[in-house]
């Protein structure tokens, strides 16, 4: 409808509000950044989303955050005031149990994550070697003599979020890499997290350590890659033209959606912002062009005021 | 004189042989994979070495290693049997210092290295923050909340080899990195040393780390940045067309010989074999191109029986 134009939709008419609300059916939803940040909700995101529920909209959340179970997020979603259901809700660490699960994969994963993705690779009975602390125990003879083990079995490196990330691990993930066989799959590539006064490093550094050192190129489970969405679609619970994708992070979110044929709605609330989009429109790099969303709001939570005014005054 | 060909030495004639050894009047050699490989010198290679020195070659030894300094350098070379004084040697740990001494650095080096490094900017006076583990003390939200200490009067970040990389340095850089005055300084960005079943990260892969969450391009001080040679070029001490750069490694070695004219020579003791320059010669990618060296050896020992040689049959 608005196709790749960055339209404010804060500078639709009524009508033309209606018209897009009704372009689609389904409403797939980045989480960090568009309805919460960490623990906080952003205001007025959960209103917006259970109303778009109730004028029946079919609503997915999903998320790269590798760190935590689809139990988990349904949880947290919630207690933070979302109307949504487990099956509702696209992670990446269910995701990539599920990846290695339907490949009927029978080694132990090398696994670079926390353990929310340990408890979904548990989930589907797959084995791994676990979480946590991998320090550097000796100097870096000793280490490599003694201390570095290197086990048989591995027929994959699992790379997510790792707040343990560390020399010792990336040893033993490039190592395992030398194997073609051994599998190397990334959750997700979200480079960072920016806060204030710092910068979180996101499973994409880690995913870059890896890849410079393996000298291979990963599997990524995550947005933007199609695969996180192919069930969905495979089993037409959503019509991709009549989809509407919703992300802070358009090099994820936002090219997912341009990936999948769906809808794009960028929210300024995270990552990405109307500059930014400002460069993709000048960038002569034609990868950038597909970064541009459809339609733009400053937060997600503006879209309600939005529609019950269209509601009111946009019949068509 | 066989510019980009890959021709053999073995292959050519004792004149041909001795033609090419007037070709040249200063050496640049790699030393890890050229002349030895972790404490074990690669036999012959000193005996070489010490020959084209003996002929009037200028030798000097150029390593991207960043965890030792010059004279750690030279004390290595000379135990292990090379003819060589510390101002032929060319090293990143003491380049790096040099660079931030060059522009009149004041302010404190957050470093992420070894104790190498570390004693080249104390050599020169530069402040930094030290070296050594930096591990997880707690989990992510109270690490971010009462763990990471962000000092105020950090001017740069300098990666080199650091077996200690971890989660906490990452956040670290890449907070410092979100300041644009602060400098992103890289020793090198070689990927990694395989070694028998195993596979050593190099640099590169803490490089891209960094790189990826602080979304900054660093300035890359050792091979192939040709300002590595700049000085020796600059005072004349040697002529690039009249140099030969010797090295196991393409993308760093042969590639910092393209960029400063000099002639190259690829042994096949270390990272990049035959294999390898078939591939470029097949790529369509130009820059795999400047990759391809004049010529070749299977090993620096085998040059100088056929030095020998020449200077027997090879009179022209």
């Amino acid at each position: 409808m608005y196709k790749q134009t960055c339209t404010n939709l804060l500078s639709l008419s009524p009508v033309e509000v209606n018209k897009w609300l009704d372009s689609f059916d389904s409403v797939i939803t980045d989480c960090d950044g568009v309805l919460w940040v960490y623990g906080n909700v952003i205001p007025g995101s959960p209103e917006t989303i259970n109303y778009l529920k109730g004028m029946g909209k079919s609503i997915y959340f999903c998320t790269n955050n590798s760190t935590k179970t689809r139990k988990e997020l349904l949880m947290k979603g919630i207690d933070l005031g979302f109307n949504i259901t487990e099956e509702g809700i696209i992670a990446t660490a269910h995701a990539a149990a599920s990846y290695l699960k339907n490949r009927n994969f029978d080694k132990r994963v090398y696994l670079i994550g926390s353990p929310g993705i340990a408890q979904e690779l548990d989930a589907v009975g797959i084995q791994h070697t676990g979480v946590g602390p991998d320090v550097m125990k000796a100097p870096l003879g000793e280490f490599m003599a003694k201390h570095l083990t290197i086990e048989p079995n591995i027929g994959a490196v699992v790379v997510g979020f790792d707040e343990h990330f560390s020399f010792p691990k990336m040893t033993k993930a490039a190592s395992y890499l030398s194997d073609p066989k051994c599998l190397f799959i990334a959750t997700n590539t979200d480079e960072r997290f920016p806060m204030p006064g710092m910068v979180v490093p996101g499973s994409g550094s880690f995913v870059n350590a890896i890849r410079t050192c393996a000298e291979r190129e990963p599997i990524v489970i995550g947005k933007p890659n199609p695969a996180i969405c192919q069930s969905l679609i495979q089993q037409k619970k959503i019509i991709p033209s009549r989809t509407l994708m919703i992300g802070d992070r358009a090099n994820t979110d936002i090219l997912l959606g341009y990936n999948c044929g769906f809808q794009t709605l960028l929210v300024g609330t995270g990552i990405h912002s109307l500059n930014d989009v400002a460069q993709w429109r000048n960038s002569k790099n034609p990868d950038d062009k597909k970064l541009i969303p459809d339609v733009y709001i400053p937060k997600l939570g503006d879209l309600l005021p939005a529609i019950l005014n269209s509601i009111t005054h946009g019949r068509y």
